[in-house]
């Protein structure tokens, strides 16, 4: 870094992420980006910070994974909305240790996902880390309709969740121990996260009252939206969605698979509810629109703040598993 | 932050950033935020990462200061596009030894400066911190009319700055060897800037050619306006304005006031070209509508990416001072 020099690196930043033209009237490289936003539809808009040593260590995935992963994890908040990427900025802040190159391999792989979900980078700011690699994205996309929040869940109606539970939790547990080889979608699950845009389109449009994304993991997800909606849920354990690999990674490793689905964090999945009548022609939609399976795991009851848990035998006790918070130490 | 718990704290910053209302239609605690942005205008987009031991210390300033500070520093890349605030995202990484009391007088001292200008924080993430205070702010502000980018100075123009120079850098130099009593106007400087968002209107409407605002120091940002318009420049180093306390505190200590006027960082004043017929007006403009002094520094030449300095005894030289490069050691 020292020796590239700040300027040098932002040269070669901004001529990968030109993108003047049409609704871009100033990109990256001036004090702000301006744009002139599609008329007619309401922007929605996310930021989201991963850490060194918190979200991520460097030797964990490639500088190009960590780039797209940074920019899916923003991407997947605007799924969770039903809103279309329009717009991303990004913030680095960079140990002067650190290889130029690494931070370009960093934007390529930013870049890779842009062009892959159709935005663009507008701007950023770069900056020297005192320790540790720092990466903000904020993102905004376009909502057309109503924006779909956490708040419109009501009893009686159908949890649905998108794709399988618990594999980005184990992967990292893998990666943290130095031992993944054997199980590649586990370790995929955690470094190439998809944001499920297609899926939320079809969960909209086929009458999802409230929905939210999987990032703390299911259980303070699942409470987040019980909370903006002034309602309960039951989960049925044994119908929660699990990767392949992770039964044979939690017996090897002596791993509660059901508190890694429940409380394991970062799958990026969606979780939705959906009116009892519209429930299978929610799901069809999903995987038909989607290409991603969705499946019923339990239901919305009127008992606000309650959250149950059905057990395969048919015990049904009160949620214990609490999701993912950073400054817990466990 | 333990004892608190980072749900508890998020209750508290959702409670004094609650927005919802007019255009906007989710404020904070949702997935992503969802706005109705004022329809027939354009965006302008900025963000900006404050790193504890890179742009500040804890004890140089209250924490309510570097709250305000973190939205000032995106206010005035708004203003250098002649932008009207709107909206801010803001992301906090946050070490779990700080007190959650810190952290809610942080975002008091942000919603202190967003009500003083007139745009609300709409969400925002946090998360813990490996070392150190990470503030994250992306801001949006509305643009009527042209963008005012770096790229439309000429050959021939006024080169006009507002306030005085070098007062941040000075104050960042005494916060440093802790003895900066007797210079408070020098600490303020530092620790409250000021956006020139009123400056920028009246410079705006007043024929102002380019603009950007003096973040890295008035050799730095003077060069990017260069760059981007293809033009050279000459500084008058006579007619650089000072702050009142800045003589002093250099002859006390030894520092190169000239320096600091053109390489110290962090003044957050404006720097715009003018026609030579539209000055006079341009100044008197801005001093009334902006409630800031401006003047004319020098001049825009056909000398493509050449700089030159006019020493006070007349004696021209190339500029060799260069701004704050945030990788180099110096």
């Amino acid at each position: 870094m020292e020796e590239m020099g700040e300027e040098a690196l932002l040269i070669e930043v901004r001529r990968l992420f030109a993108s003047e033209g049409d609704d871009v009237i100033l990109g990256i490289g001036d004090d702000a980006a301006v744009v002139d936003a599609p008329a007619a539809t309401k922007l929605a808009w996310t930021t989201d910070m991963l850490v060194e040593g918190v979200h991520f260590q460097t030797g964990w995935q490639s500088a190009e994974e960590l780039g797209r992963k940074s920019l899916m994890v923003n991407l997947s908040d605007l799924a969770a909305m039903a809103s279309q990427p329009l717009y991303a900025l990004v913030s680095l802040a960079i140990e002067a240790r650190m290889e130029a190159e690494y931070v370009l391999d960093l934007c390529r792989g930013i870049k890779s996902g842009c062009d892959e979900y159709g935005l663009r980078v507008i701007g950023g700011d770069t900056t020297a880390s005192g320790s540790g690699l720092i990466i903000n994205i904020s993102a905004a996309g376009s909502v057309s309709g109503d924006a779909m929040a956490r708040s419109g869940a009501a009893p009686g109606e159908a949890i649905v969740v998108t794709g399988a539970l618990g594999g980005a939790a184990a992967g990292m547990r893998l990666l943290a121990a130095g031992t993944g080889d054997a199980y590649p979608g586990l370790l995929r699950a955690f470094r190439s996260p998809e944001p499920r845009l297609a899926a939320a389109m079809a969960a909209r449009d086929a009458g999802a009252t409230s929905m939210t994304d999987i990032s703390d993991g299911l259980a303070t997800d699942l409470r987040h939206i019980c909370a903006a909606s002034g309602v309960g849920a039951t989960i049925d354990i044994a119908s929660l969605p699990h990767p392949p690999e992770l039964d044979a990674a939690c017996r090897e490793h002596g791993w509660d698979r059901e508190a890694l689905a429940l409380g394991g964090g970062e799958d990026y999945e969606l979780l939705a509810t959906f009116p009892a009548e519209s429930v299978d022609g929610a799901l069809k939609a999903i995987e038909q629109r989607g290409d991603v399976r969705a499946a019923v795991i339990g239901q919305i009851t009127a008992d606000a703040g309650a959250i149950s848990v059905i057990a395969p035998d048919g015990h049904e006790s009160a949620l214990k598993t609490r999701g993912f918070e950073h400054f817990r130490h466990d």
